[in-house]
């Protein structure tokens, strides 16, 4: 199923979107949910962010261009990062290209909606505590990476994490292709087959650091092929089993002229 | 007025302590809240972290051992780092040493509350957008910081951000002194002076990174002196004005023991 959080009429729902619309539900979708009587059609409502999650982690540099290249083993220690919840921003929403800069870096991502309370997992529990999947967008500004090898600020400005369009539900997250079109030309796709560490093994990992929740989101990485991109640039984050995340750069001084 | 959060017979409040005891409050300490008749002894309640951010900043290496080594204009470029959520504790909990290793680092911090929605701030706007101050420890195992400059594995294990143990709202927090004393002998005394980025600079610089949301909170560096430290040890962080933060470092294996 896909989950849809969406903005009716100035208040927010979930819904399952369906040929029919959006069916809206009540209830929490990670704990217990039903259908109300309504249905949305998708021109009506307003797609938000499909999660609002109370830890965002990504995982650095995770994908090879070939399966060959991929390593024997595991690193004992992948670079991850945390990205705050001030930037997650929906589909169709525009992405705030900081003050003294006029580039950001796009990277599409399939990201990991955990469902259930994971702590210490193995790799084979990991996939029963995830409630589904979504598309991520890991804009990044590496004019404010440190040169110590910090990365908080460069990826943590406001509107720095578009997420969306649909959580799927049901999905096999081990042989999809991640891609990105900017302005219509195909810039990313590679299968999630490409990963140095592969999903079940990075949330595994990541439960043994810190507890999961439900509503976390962990950003799996991003296939070769990303860049820096300008205000106009149209970026369109695609799984084809997902979706479609489309976001598009705006400078920051057109917030104060509009 | 110190907030304090606590736990009474399986229930959550926020009260102020006050000579008599803990006055109850009801609300949102942040929106608006009243007292409610209701007033506890500080005996039979269990405090809690007085606060659950939706997230944790941490600054880097921020401290000088005296005034004549600070810097003469604040860096550019500060070194930040985000905790998640799930690694905060409050008073008199245990910090679970992870497997594998055994020794953790303490660092006494100066804890800024936010209290107002926080958005591209003056320095002088600062101030006013803190609802008060508490003590962080923000605990760090080295082990494992990447050897590319990341930080965030060794900061974010679970129990590894101790606040607590109230609150302080009337403070003026430019001239005060941070103290840790393990095992009773002090390892850590240093006036916030002594800072490279000053409280309000700080704050100002995220904000225009990041909206700063009610209950977010800025560790605002800790004093020359921290080290590792292992089970058993009593770390006890001082704030004379806020109250002393006491933790208790514990071998991950005592959790299966127990």
């Amino acid at each position: 199923m896909k989950f849809a959080r969406f903005n009716y009429n100035h208040s927010e729902h979930y819904g399952v979107v369906t040929e029919e619309g959006i069916k809206a539900v009540k209830g929490d979708i990670f704990a217990g949910w039903e259908f109300t009587e309504d249905t949305f059609s998708l021109d009506e409502v307003e797609l938000l962010a499909p999660v609002l999650p109370s830890k965002v982690i990504g995982i650095g540099a995770n994908y090879v261009g070939r399966r060959e290249d991929l390593p024997e083993s595991v690193p004992d220690l992948p670079v991850f990062f945390l990205k705050p919840d001030s930037s997650v921003i929906g589909p169709e929403k525009e992405v705030i290209i900081p003050h003294s800069i006029d580039e950001i870096k796009f990277e599409s991502e399939l990201a990991v909606v955990i469902g259930k309370e994971a702590s210490n997992l193995s790799k084979d529990e990991v996939l029963d505590h995830v409630f589904g999947y979504t598309i991520g967008n890991d804009i990044t500004a590496p004019q404010f990476f440190h040169d110590d090898g910090h990365w908080t600020v460069g990826k943590s400005f406001d509107t720095f994490t578009p997420l969306g369009p649909v959580i799927e539900t049901e999905l096999d997250p081990l042989k999809i292709n991640v891609k990105a079109d900017i302005n219509g030309v195909e810039k990313q796709n590679s299968s999630t087959e490409h990963m140095i560490v592969p999903l079940k093994e990075m949330v595994a990992y990541l439960s043994t650091v810190m507890t999961l929740n439900p509503g976390d989101v962990i950003l799996t990485g991003s296939p070769l092929g990303a860049h820096l991109i300008k205000a106009g640039d149209v970026m369109e984050c695609k799984i084809d089993e997902i979706g479609t995340l489309k976001n598009t750069p705006v400078r920051a001084q057109s917030l104060i002229n509009s």
